[in-house]
């Protein structure tokens, strides 16, 4: 059993996967903050869209009003689902880079680069930013993502 | 080759990933069978959405008139896309804290509170549930995941 | 150090894992490419969803004719949002099945049907091709990332 322990550590002990499993749990708290955001929009603009989440209003048309679209809850539930869109490439190609014996500059560069695009599409939707913030900020990400898959082809090609 | 093999096998001979393994295909099928359910609903309510899916009910408005809503199949999809919000930051995540040397015990816990609680929210929203019975089912699963997320972080923090 | 670097290139070097990893690598690139698509219609289609993207087209009612739903539009991002839903079981359950020490031919056989039956469905979903087409590219897709579960579970189950 030692020499199991020994192996699942090293992997973690490799510097690029270290740096990998840094900004993909930065990046999916990230992701995961956005039901938070929907959860507070929800609450403080009375928008909600399931029967049972308002049934502390009351019953009747006085409660049901309450059923309905709010344009910020909007706003953010499609930031969430961009997120979905373009943060499960990054963390399923990531891996694959992080194990493909990539440099730890590059690397390092790659994450950086695709948290930091991220973080500001987040920004640029929520606030929102006039365009292109938000377009820019999603192309940025989805180069980087699309750069480390052509390093992992390139590396491993097995069809 | 036989050394490569033997490498191969170690990873999943660890008691920690194994673990993860069992509790990552489970959720994962988990949802997946959301999608069987989904589809379950269009066909027993008649509500579908593409024009192309109906064809066989026959052409014109007497068809037309399934291409609509229905409220328990638009739950069900509200449940899908939940489930990828949450589940795919436990699989993310959840990897790498099955690989930062996490105790058995700690992991294991960790791992059946989030997949209990994940099929417990399904319940909540499907039957539905009153509240707080599915805000609290989301609250649990979230906080495994931000527990893993902090150990991942504390361990392998490479920024 | 060196001992690392040579540990972390042994995962990429064995063959199954490689085979996983160009699939992967594939298939979330074939998903990416739907945001360029939804990308194209919208702009083709004129349809927005965001005051800030439409600021080009001037200011008042002659813009906001152009915040509205598109047929084409919807229907891209039903199949990006299906993709996500098939797409990221099979990348998590894929990776299990990766290391599970499954025999290369089947592995292969594997991979390469899910990935011939996802973009087959995103064919069938743009053209689109008359049912059951759809609905059999998803059951095949499906079918074999169940197949995997099957297979991770029946290797490493512990609960």
């Amino acid at each position: 059993r030692s020499g199991e322990m020994a192996k699942s550590t090293q992997l973690i002990d490799n510097e690029v996967f270290r740096a990998y499993a840094t900004y993909t749990a930065i990046i999916l708290l990230k992701m995961m903050l956005m039901s938070l955001i929907t959860a507070y929009y929800r609450l403080t603009r009375k928008a909600f869209v399931n029967p049972e989440d308002i049934a502390s209003f009351g019953k009747g048309d006085s409660a049901k009003k309450y059923l309905r679209t709010d344009p910020d809850v909007e706003r953010v539930r499609r930031g969430h689902l961009n997120d979905l869109e373009n943060i499960v490439p990054f963390v399923g190609i990531g891996l694959l880079y992080a194990l493909s014996g990539a440099e730890l500059s590059t690397a390092l560069l790659h994450f950086r680069i695709f948290t930091g695009a991220r973080i500001l599409h987040t920004f640029a939707y929520l606030m929102p930013l006039p365009q292109p913030g938000r377009g820019l900020s999603w192309a940025v990400g989805y180069a980087v993502t699309f750069s480390m898959a052509y390093r992992v082809l390139k590396t491993v090609l097995l069809l």
